[in-house]
């Protein structure tokens, strides 16, 4: 997992880093996938090789997470943004109300869209302590006769994440978009899961949705066909043209995790490589500062700031010409964001920290 | 624009074969984007090679349309599917009708997504002759009051096709899917065009909008956020992550078409590469039938029929032993239906006409 040598080290908050083993069988691929005479861009979604990509993509990202049987498998397009409306649409009806417990910016959108549609209750917010922590589950005032309940396990802004799954009565739906298959999930205490493929699972446009059957049951008669989660199941993603590319490099990604220890070996080595950056801000601690309180940092987005606006600048600059790119914060945020999702190198994070390291000796 | 001999002549109606050339570039530049040390399929979206990607791909669709000021192009995701849906719920309020062109499947499509959200009126139906032919849009009684009219310009699934841009008082919506950059059109004779990707254009998984800024304007205010072209366009298609791959991948073949002489010259090879399969099948009319009518033949999806069931099903086979692939048509026409869209080579239909030919002489 060495990074070739005119590769840089890309923090990007996602899209992001692919492993370079999965874009070399890509390349090698292009013009010919296994000898069927085409590029897997060029091919019918209803042909016979692209249908073989898919059925393996699902069958393999099902092994990395032990979904259960009674669980749908999706692959969608619109991202995570799409979801935040199809969901309540489809699961929030007239004289019902759906929790969120929002800690970051993207539970804050999803919270909005969905009120446009119905009747929320946002059982939790984050906001006045800008997102620095998550909440224990057993301390939120949930409704149980709820329609759902909606978080986000990892917020990619603030470096916030959930290091375990809620227990909840209603039905449990998770944005899982900066963390899925980064770690070991029970999917079977979620009514949904689905996530954007661009920060761990492969490059953006597409989208997965795992899904249990009695929810599908609960999709009103006259849905918006492509909003319609149980068109969509039915037709095994295949009610409209899929996106295909998207699906088959998920696909080689799913292999290349499973190759590499499954989920459970992407969280070990994702813990230590989160570890190494985050040990280096608490050495550092009159320097560098953590935005997420301890037992809610992301081993996906390590955020942290620095004294003043002249030293972040001068810190951006400095990792830039080093070729650490992309670790601008956000701006809500501000200072440094390091995102090291599962492809991202061990290397990086070791080229990080020395960097840091240096930096903070020089200007201290 | 000659086939590596390594690859099959792909038939399909989309996904389909995209140029040579193209996937020549996207294979070299796979893993480190022109020096930038990634591949476009890891760039953030935010990030200065991928804004600098966008802009290119957006500029050079204007210049191959001729797209004037007063509309915005925008790359979304969910294919056409996904505008059947929000054409109507943003531009079909309450109180209001929408005119729609029924011309085959497609359309279809879009009329059932439209009477989800409101008030519709059947302009055109040619479910009655099985979608063989299109009408003349002055003999059509539209509504000059409607929301909008909605068309499809060519029907994939029946290959029918408009050969010139309709004129209108209400204001005018088509779906180019299966035509756009195929030939010259008159955008200032449209409010909107939308079409998928992954005939003419690039592959699946992004979904081209041009918009006039009126139009824009009559979106509700209170409208699900990922559904609002409003949104859309004053974020420049990154309100949320664009489907970067699909856009770049777009990019390519926008320069090829420019490079082979812009869409006036894909209208001169496409009317060549078509007329060679066509009159293979007028000169052999007890053996070969035209589904659609002269008038109405499509130059991007060539639909016939043979004299039975069997011989259907050997010259598919025999068909696919020589490498012409994908040429099955869909059940509700049956027979052959050969997609040329603007990337497919001319080698490849002159393969098929002396295929045609032989295969009729020998079983007539």
């Amino acid at each position: 997992m060495n990074q070739p040598f005119d590769r840089v080290f890309n923090f990007s908050a996602g899209p992001c880093t692919l492993p370079v083993e999965v874009l070399e069988e890509a390349k090698e691929d292009l013009l010919n996938y296994k000898g069927v005479g085409m590029s897997v861009m060029e091919m019918s979604h209803r042909s016979k090789p692209f249908e073989a990509i898919l059925a393996q993509a699902e069958a393999d990202l099902r092994k990395l997470l032990g979904v259960p049987n009674n669980y749908k498998v999706l692959f969608l397009q619109g991202g995570a943004s799409l979801q935040f409306s199809m969901a309540p649409l489809c699961f929030l009806g007239a004289g019902q109300s759906a929790d969120y417990v929002v800690t970051g910016a993207w539970g804050e959108k999803a919270y909005e869209a969905a009120n446009l549609v119905g009747a929320t209750n946002l059982a939790y917010d984050g906001k006045g302590i800008n997102y620095n922590d998550v909440p224990k589950f057993d301390t939120i005032p949930l409704n149980p006769n709820a329609a759902y309940v909606h978080f986000t396990s990892n917020e990619t802004i603030h470096g916030v994440q959930f290091h375990s799954d809620p227990t909840t009565e209603a039905p449990l739906i998770c944005d899982m978009s900066s963390d899925i298959i980064s770690r070991p999930v029970d999917v079977s205490k979620y009514a949904m899961i689905y996530a954007g493929a661009q920060k761990n699972m492969g490059p953006a446009g597409v989208t997965v949705v795992i899904i249990r059957d009695d929810l599908l049951e609960k999709v009103p008669a006259k849905m918006h066909p492509i909003l319609d989660y149980r068109l969509h199941a039915k037709n095994g993603s295949m009610y409209n043209t899929p996106p295909c590319w998207s699906i088959y490099m998920c696909g080689l990604v799913y292999k290349y995790i499973l190759r590499h220890g499954g989920v459970a070996g992407a969280q070990e080595r994702n813990l230590w490589k989160s570890k190494l950056i985050y040990q280096t801000i608490d050495g550092a601690p009159e320097f560098f500062k953590g935005h997420a309180v301890h037992h809610a940092r992301s081993t996906m987005n390590v955020t942290f700031t620095l004294p003043n606006d002249e030293l972040t600048a001068a810190f951006l600059k400095e990792a830039e010409a080093t070729h650490l790119d992309g670790l601008k914060g956000h701006r809500s945020v501000g200072g440094i964001r390091a995102s090291i999702y599962n492809a991202f190198p061990l290397d990086g994070c070791q080229a990080l920290a020395k960097f840091m390291w240096e930096f903070a000796t020089k200007h201290a």
